[in-house]
C-alpha cells in the first residue's frame, strides 16, 4: 500500500476494535486456561464453555435481555435466517408482513415468498419504496399492520442504501422480527417489541461465519416438521451446541463484548456512532451540493453513509485519490454507485475526521 | 495446567499445524498485501480473492481433481449436509443407499430420512452393525448396491467409533457420496468414485464453521424448488460467495494446505499418518490385553483410535493421571467409552510416542 496509515471503511466484514485484534493475536497460540489455541479446543470443554458463555452473556447484558430470550449462535449469515425465519415462524394460514426499505429487505421478503410453498403461509409486501431507489424508511400512515399478522419484518439498516429506522416501525401488538446485521449492538433497543433479532457478525460483532439469533421462547411454534439443522428448536434445546459452532468467531465475539462495555455499552457507543456520523453528513451537508447524501434526512443511517458527487465524472477520480490516501472500502456498492463510508461502532472517530479532512481537500481542488 | 508440554488428541475441533498457528498470529492485524487483518476485508476484495483462490486450488491439488469437480466453502458443518445432499441429490421415486459404521453415518441415514419426505425419495439402509456397537466395515458380500440407485452414501472415517474404510465401498457405476469430515486430506483416494465428498473443517483443515464441499458437476440435477441456501447451485454459481463465508476459516485452511505440501501432498502425510497409528495400535497390540482396541484389526481407523482398559476400575484413573501429564481429549466419547487418541494429520509423532511411552508406563505399574 502506498499509504502508511490505513482507514477500514468496508462494509463488512469491516474493521474490529484494535485492542481486540491485538488480544486475538497475543492468545492465539494459547488461550488462558487451555494453553491451546482456542481454534484447537473441542467446543464442549470447560474452556470453550467459558467463551461462549461470554458471548451469550455479553450479548444480553448489552442488549439487556430478559430471560425469555435465547442467544444462538448459528452459521449461514442472515441469508439461511431469511428462509429459517418463515419456515419455523409461519404455519398454513399465518401471514407475515414485510417493510422493504432497501436490499436486504428486498432478500428477506423475496426468500419468505419462495418458501411458501413449504408453510403454505401468506407473505405480505407492507411497504417498499424500490422504484423511489430505496431512500427512506415510511411514515406511519403509508403502512397498515394487520393485528392478526405473526409478525413483521424489518432491516434496521440497510447497508447497501444507508437507510436506517431511527426507531422501531409501530405494530402494536405484532411482534418484530428483525435484520439487524449491520447494526446490530449499536444502539439501544427496545427488546420488548421482538419476537426475533438476528443478524451476521461480520459488521459490527466480529469474523464472518456466525449469525447471532436472539429469539423468544414464547414467540416459537411447537416442533415443526423441519430438517433437524433448520428447526430452532434444535438449536435451542442445544445451546447453540447441537453440532459443532464457529468457535473462534464466538470467541471474537465475546472479546468484542467486553470492548463494548469498556465504551459504556450501547449507551456509550451510540453517542460515539452518532457523533461520527453527525461529523460526515455535516460536511456532505456543508458542501452545497458538490456531496449528496442517498438517503433522505431523516432516514439516514449512522452506520453507512452512501454519498455521491454533484459531478459524476469526479467519482471515480475520488476514489483513486481516497483509495491511495488510504481509505479502504470507500466505493459505493454498484446498486446505488458514487461513495460509501461504513462506519461501524469500531471505526476509529479519527478515521471519520480524516475523511472529512480529505473530502473538503477534495472539494477545494476541484470545486 | 500441571504439564508444562501439552499434546493435543482432541477429537475436534482439534490440533493444528504449529507453523501455521505461527503465521497467522504473525499475520492476524496485517494480511500481507491488504494492510489489514484477514478478517476486516471484504470477501469480494482482491486480497480475499486471492485466499479463497489458495484455499480452493490447494484442495483441488492435494485431491488431484479433476474440471468436473467445484469445491465449495459452506457454513453448517456436515450436519447440514446431511441434509442437503439428499434433498439436492435426490428426486421422486430416487432411491439413496447408506452404509452406516459408526454414529456419524448413522445420523446421515437419519437426516436423508427425515427429509423424504420433501423429496419423495427412496432412503435404504444397505449396511449397519450398529447392533454390533460399530465395530467395522462390512465384506462385499454383506451389502447389495443397487445398480439404478442415484447414489451410495458412506462415511469415511467413525470419530466416535474408530472405523475407517480403508478403501472405498465397491459400488460398481454408482457414484459415492462421502462423509470425510474426520480423514479429510489424510490420504488419497480415487475421486472418479465420487459424487460428491464432504466434511467439516475442525479436525484435519482447518478451525470450525466452514464445510468443505466438492462436488462433481453432472452430478447435480437441474435446479429444484429448494430455498436458496440450500441449493448447491446458488453456492456453485457464486463461487461460494452468494453470501459471505467464513474469510477466517478459509484463510486457515489455505495455510493448511501450503503445510501439507511441505509434507509431501496426501501421499507424504498418509506415510507420516500410518506410522503414527501403527505405533499406538503395535502398543495396543503388544500389551497382551491390558489394553484393546474398539474397532476390529482391519477396520482401524488411522485418524481416531478408541481404546479400552481390560480392567474398566482404570480407566479413570488413566484420564485423571494423563490428563495431568499433558495429553489432552484423551477420554473417549460416552458412546464408546473409555479412551480415544484421534491423532488427525497435524499431530506431531512425538505426542504419539509420549503417548505410547505413558501407556507402557501406566500398565507397568497397574498390569
Amino acid at each position: 500500500m502506498a499509504a502508511t496509515q490505513l482507514y477500514n471503511f468496508n462494509a463488512g466484514p469491516a474493521v474490529l476494535p484494535q485492542p481486540v485484534l491485538e488480544r486475538a493475536q497475543a492468545e492465539l497460540l494459547d488461550l488462558p486456561g487451555a494453553g491451546l489455541s482456542v481454534m484447537e479446543i473441542s467446543h464442549r470443554s470447560a474452556n470453550f464453555d467459558a467463551v461462549i458463555a461470554k458471548a451469550r452473556n455479553g450479548i444480553r447484558k448489552l442488549y439487556n435481555l430478559t430471560d425469555d430470550f435465547e442467544v444462538l449462535f448459528l452459521q449461514g449469515g442472515a441469508s439461511l435466517q431469511f428462509e429459517m425465519a418463515p419456515l419455523n415462524l409461519l404455519h398454513q394460514g399465518d401471514k407475515a408482513q414485510y417493510l422493504v426499505t432497501g436490499s436486504w429487505g428486498q432478500k428477506a421478503f423475496s426468500a419468505a415468498r419462495s418458501v411458501q410453498q413449504w408453510n403454505g403461509a401468506e407473505v405480505d409486501l407492507a411497504f417498499s419504496d424500490e422504484s423511489a431507489g430505496f431512500m427512506r424508511v415510511p411514515n406511519i400512515d403509508e403502512y397498515k399492520i394487520d393485528s392478526a399478522a405473526r409478525y413483521v419484518h424489518f432491516t434496521s439498516n440497510e447497508t447497501i442504501h444507508g437507510v436506517q429506522w431511527q426507531a422501531e416501525p409501530e405494530t402494536g401488538k405484532v411482534l418484530l422480527v428483525a435484520d439487524v446485521s449491520s447494526d446490530m449492538l449499536s444502539r439501544e433497543i427496545d427488546v420488548s417489541k421482538y419476537g426475533m433479532i438476528y443478524g451476521g457478525a461480520q459488521k459490527n460483532l466480529g469474523p464472518s461465519g456466525v449469525t447471532v439469533v436472539i429469539i423468544r421462547r414464547d414467540f416459537l411454534y411447537p416442533k415443526d416438521n423441519l430438517p433437524k439443522m433448520l428447526d430452532y428448536h434444535t438449536h435451542v434445546s442445544k445451546e447453540s451446541l447441537f453440532n459443532t459452532p464457529n468457535t473462534f468467531g464466538i470467541y471474537i465475539i465475546s472479546l468484542v463484548c467486553d470492548w463494548l462495555e469498556e465504551q459504556g455499552g450501547l449507551q456509550g457507543i451510540a453517542k460515539l456512532n452518532s457523533a461520527k456520523a453527525k461529523l460526515l453528513y455535516d460536511a456532505i451537508d456543508a458542501s452545497g451540493g458538490f456531496y449528496y447524501g442517498h438517503a433522505q434526512r431523516e432516514s439516514r443511517s449512522v452506520m453507512n453513509v452512501p454519498f455521491r458527487l454533484k459531478d459524476g465524472e469526479l467519482e471515480k477520480q475520488f476514489i483513486a485519490e481516497a483509495t491511495n490516501a488510504g481509505f479502504v472500502g470507500i466505493k459505493g456498492h454498484r446498486d446505488v454507485g458514487g461513495l460509501r463510508a461504513s462506519i461501524y461502532n469500531a471505526l476509529p472517530r479519527e478515521a471519520v475526521e480524516a475523511l472529512v479532512d480529505f473530502m473538503t481537500e477534495f472539494e477545494k481542488r476541484h470545486g
